[in-house]
């Protein structure tokens, strides 16, 4: 039988030509000079094609799912954090009080977290999806971070997180993401699948000094240095992280059930590598909300080519960035159903 | 009697630095690393700032004022869009058809059209402020085109409606303008002020092709040569526009009720150019929303030391790029409002 994971990758679904035609059309219709809309014009056309209608519905509810995972890779001193913050902010995220909490009460999006791996026995409270799939990873620097096993079954949580939320009716998805020392894992991940060095990868993470860069550049070359595949599948088993594996297959699931998925920073950005590495047909329904501060992050927009909508130089993941981009989305769709016509207004065309 | 222009001028204070001191303290706090939610920090610091508080308090409800008035340049050829379209967009602007009227839905504000200066006589009908100063101005190639009481009757508009929109209940200003033609006064303002090259601020507008764009810039340039002072009183009265002046009032007068006030593209920007000049207090209450692709609008902002939120390739105006980063002004407030602190969330500091 097909994994959640399998199933969400075989039920993608190509763009809507005939929708996204329609909504070029109608956009010329609309009382403005053509294109004087930007990139609200193409994020419209986008959605059409998505939903497979013109216009499309509006984007809304949308859900926020922020995927939690430990790294043992933390042992090497790539961060000054504790790793016991990441299982803090699981219970600040479920408390309302966290960044992407106040971010996506603005955007009117719901939060749901997901530990996916965090390395610590985390309380049965409202809005924490249990989804254990190891109590964090192991080192990478020492080994392999994960089993195959470990990947698969991160890859179908996340796909069944984006299944659940829309068949519980979200219209718009959107990564997020909580591990201490992931930045770590994430341009291990970028590194491998784009070809380019750990050091043009690799950031400051939470705000780290040169030396621990230099330290964390040179833990990701050594574990690049066992890394001989291409495989989206290995690659995350070798340098990756659960969360990110799990973004990848969240990724995959909201593609697959048509709706736009919202990309936030560079640990999103590793697992939509991996996501697109595996399954190129979800990038029609990406849409990348923020350009992290992060290296990685623009690496993979530029492999990809995707633009981000904003720059507001966050770099605190949690999907953050991405939220902030939500109702740019959702007023492109409403640009395409609500706007008037030359006609219908009875304006003058040029 | 001061007019409420210089009534406004006269109630500039200066931004509350103890106020921005205590918001910058208290992000420190929050649960997040130092510094990483970017600028939406230095803009929750500036609100503070405005408001004279910390946290300041959720800029809501806001309210769009698009300004509306006619150019008698429009004689020479500068667009290929009809005069009458800036009464018919007026009408669209009212039944709540236009761009400006779906992003202010999307965003949660109000809109309101002030007919400072269109060429026609327009109905009373719901959400239309007459303040018509002028039908239009005069062809500011042939000579000036206000007298120096058509520039204070609009600047008096102008501070009139933001106050009047503050007393309402109105906490954030966004600034909107109409004009078929207003583009070539707004460039012509701009070069004026900022001392640049009339083709080095001047744009394509609505997507005028070069033919059109040379005769636009010669026709700048042409009045441009009559400008020998560089009063914002004297350049508004020589090459400006009604919607323009009416603007430059407007900003002040909302930086004058205390709240912030976003700016959209290029004629916004001239009329902020006229107020700064004129009340250079203005400015820490001015957010620049976005990035118009009109080059005068980027000349304006490098003068000012301002740099937009967004940068979406719109160039509609309408206030529809201003509107457009409401929510992330409004985020950026919430943010020092509702985050929790590493104390209160009981997260451990690195």
């Amino acid at each position: 039988m097909a994994s959640p994971f399998e199933t969400a990758v075989g039920a993608l679904r190509a763009p809507d030509e005939a929708a996204a035609a329609e909504a070029r059309a109608h956009l010329d219709r609309l009382t403005k000079p053509p294109g004087s809309l930007g990139r609200l014009e193409d994020l419209a056309v986008q959605l059409a094609a998505i939903c497979g209608m013109s216009p499309p519905p509006v984007p809304t509810p949308a859900a926020v799912a922020v995927f939690a995972g430990d790294h043992g890779v933390i042992a090497e001193g790539v961060t000054p954090w504790p790793q016991e913050v990441t299982a803090q902010m699981v219970a600040n995220f479920c408390a309302g009080g966290a960044a992407i909490n106040v971010l996506a009460r603005q955007a009117g999006a719901s939060v749901v977290v997901v530990d996916v791996g965090v390395a610590a026995e985390l309380p049965d409270v409202p809005g924490l999806i249990r989804a254990k799939v190891a109590a964090g990873t192991a080192n990478l620097a020492a080994g392999p971070a994960m089993t195959a096993l470990e990947v698969a079954a991160a890859l179908d949580v996340g796909a069944t997180v984006a299944a659940d939320l829309v068949a519980g009716g979200a219209r718009c998805l959107v990564t997020g993401d909580m591990g201490i020392a992931n930045t770590t894992p994430s341009a291990a991940v970028i590194a491998a699948l784009t070809g380019r060095s750990a050091a043009s990868v690799t950031g400051r993470g939470t705000g780290i000094d040169d030396d621990r860069l230099a330290l964390k550049v040179g833990v990701i070359e050594r574990a690049l240095a066992r890394v001989t595949t291409r495989s989206a599948y290995d690659v995350l088993a070798e340098v990756g992280g659960l969360e990110i594996a799990a973004l990848a297959g969240f990724i995959v699931g909201g593609a697959a059930a048509g709706v736009p998925v919202i990309i936030d920073g560079v640990i999103a950005a590793a697992g939509l590598l991996a996501a697109a590495s595996i399954a190129p047909g979800v990038l029609p329904s990406v849409i990348a909300g923020h350009r992290s501060v992060e290296p990685g992050a623009t690496a993979v927009l530029e492999h990809l080519g995707l633009e981000p909508l904003l720059d507001l130089g966050l770099r605190l993941g949690e999907g953050t960035g991405a939220v902030l981009a939500l109702p740019v989305v959702q007023a492109a769709a409403r640009i395409l159903g609500e706007m008037a016509t030359f006609d219908s207004a009875g304006v003058t065309e040029k």
